[in-house]
């Protein structure tokens, strides 16, 4: 009854660069959406003013306010049980600890809920996507950063102060390891991220003088689709790199399953998308890394989110229990 | 109501070398106790029987199986989905699936359900110990190998097969990694367990000509315990090895914490009553090597349960939602 009475919610997932936000109904259709650039306000004030100017036609347009059951909001550094986004280094607006939630809460009149971006993919994964049924899951999140969204019993680990699913930031090399974003050294984040991915294909190319497709692209440029558009033409540096990051993947997945044994790793982001060049070679290592009574029990799958909307489409699945 | 008519629950501890079982209150008072010797029956049949000889004398003591609410069991490889015990490597009778709890559950007539010993330590830290209140922790058993037990939103993770929760086969050391009795290198468990402390200080004591009190021990012997009493007396070795420990279980614990984010990881077993030779240099290293986000969140706290009952209590408590 409550679901014809308020059939949509609204998901919104802040970028560093976008805004994304939209009209979700309740099999995960988006409706309607649209975005702001993030990063054109320095008072929280004025970015969520901006936001609100595009976002309440959008509700009118559906039938106002009185349709929607809650928001779901994905943002980096988001804390779940405050509302709050704090600290969050790539947000202008962001640096201190801004109450968000509360915040879109009293403008748009609908009940706002908050989590980092890992965390709503995570669950839009699980409403929508590859782990719809599982109780037991981790999603990996391989963008600009390495983000983790983990489910236990069908609920989303917050911890006890609304910050877990760190993975991106467990070591995997302590020795000699990269420096990473967040000041330490070695971090899965610093090999397996957007810019992880760069620097292993620099390293990897200059120490060798193998002939490479990938040598016409400035090396600081590439990306893991350069990287996927080389490997496919053959091109034996690219699934070198593949080979690399995904064997970290696998070591690092290994240890992750001897946490919290989930049925499937559920892999988001450029990386996710290289098919079997990084796929392959993250089950090898995990086949070799993993602890025996785990062999062969957790799938390594790609997210089944659609591309375009799945960022919106993650934070929304949050708005049906706001 | 139910707890004056049902008052009691059973506790039993699988050990390599004992089994310890008894009548545990509500207030967790270990009514009664007995035990016997767990290797002495090569089929699981006789194992059972030799314990129901003296456990139904037990029950009926206290008024027989009317009074009993739940029996719980801790037991290496136990699985809680199952009930069973698979593949213990050091259980003669338990080296392929054990239908234990079942076996049980028929022989006395009370419903018994069965987790692993780490689980069940985790349990009973929860509603007896050191957790008491916490909805997230995690215990780590440091014993003949190094067990967990993780608790997120106020329950076991257990997996999606059962068998979640193995922290001491994570691998804290990737490059010439010692190794573990699970047959791969660099785990945890090779290094903070009662032979990994052991081999530590050998390896310290032939690298050095300090002098030391743990010279005048056959190396293969040291316990925690030796290297504890040395300590205390100024030791200089001694020191080296519980800041070893310390170094590499801080590092592992950041780890965990980026996982799960807990308010506590709760100590158990031989090492953990090490006092502040073993909890200052972990603290030190945790500081060193946590995510800023976590930096001073999570307590490191020794076990609260008395040591004689602990492992019985922490199995009972499973007995009151068997």
């Amino acid at each position: 009854m409550a679901e014809f009475e308020k059939p949509y919610v609204l998901g919104m997932d802040i970028g560093g660069t976008n805004t994304v936000f939209g009209v979700v109904d309740a099999r995960g259709n988006v409706i309607a959406s649209d975005s702001i650039k993030t990063q054109l306000y320095t008072k929280v004030e004025d970015y969520v003013d901006a936001i609100c100017a595009k976002l309440i036609p959008l509700i009118e347009s559906v039938g106002g306010k009185e349709k929607f059951r809650g928001m779901g909001v994905g943002a980096p550094n988001g804390n779940y049980y405050k509302g709050t986004i704090e600290f969050a280094p790539n947000l202008i607006w962001g640096k201190e600890v801004v109450p968000l939630a509360q915040m879109f809460t009293d403008r748009i009149g609908i009940p706002t809920a908050l989590t980092n971006d890992a965390n709503a993919a995570a669950i839009g994964e699980m409403t929508y996507g590859a782990a719809r049924g599982m109780k037991n899951f981790i999603m990996i999140t391989l963008g600009t950063g390495v983000g983790s969204g983990i489910v236990v019993n069908g609920q989303l680990v917050y911890g006890h102060d609304g910050f877990a699913g760190e993975l991106g930031h467990v070591i995997v090399r302590r020795e000699n390891g990269r420096l990473c974003g967040c000041g330490r050294k070695g971090c899965l984040e610093a090999y397996c991220s957007a810019t992880g991915v760069a620097r292993t294909a620099r390293e990897i190319l200059c120490s060798s003088a193998e002939p490479s497709l990938l040598r016409n692209i400035p090396a600081e440029n590439i990306t893991s689709k350069d990287v996927y558009d080389a490997a496919v033409q053959g091109d034996k540096i690219a699934q070198e790199i593949f080979n690399f990051t995904g064997s970290l993947l696998g070591e690092a997945f290994a240890d992750f399953i001897a946490f919290s044994s989930p049925e499937a790793i559920i892999l988001f982001g450029g990386l996710a998308k290289s098919g079997k060049y990084i796929m392959d070679p993250i089950q090898k290592s995990l086949d070799e890394n993993v602890l025996k009574i785990f062999k062969g029990k957790c799938k390594i799958l790609p997210s089944e989110l659609k591309d375009a909307d799945a960022a919106v489409l993650g934070a929304s699945a949050l708005g049906w229990e706001a």
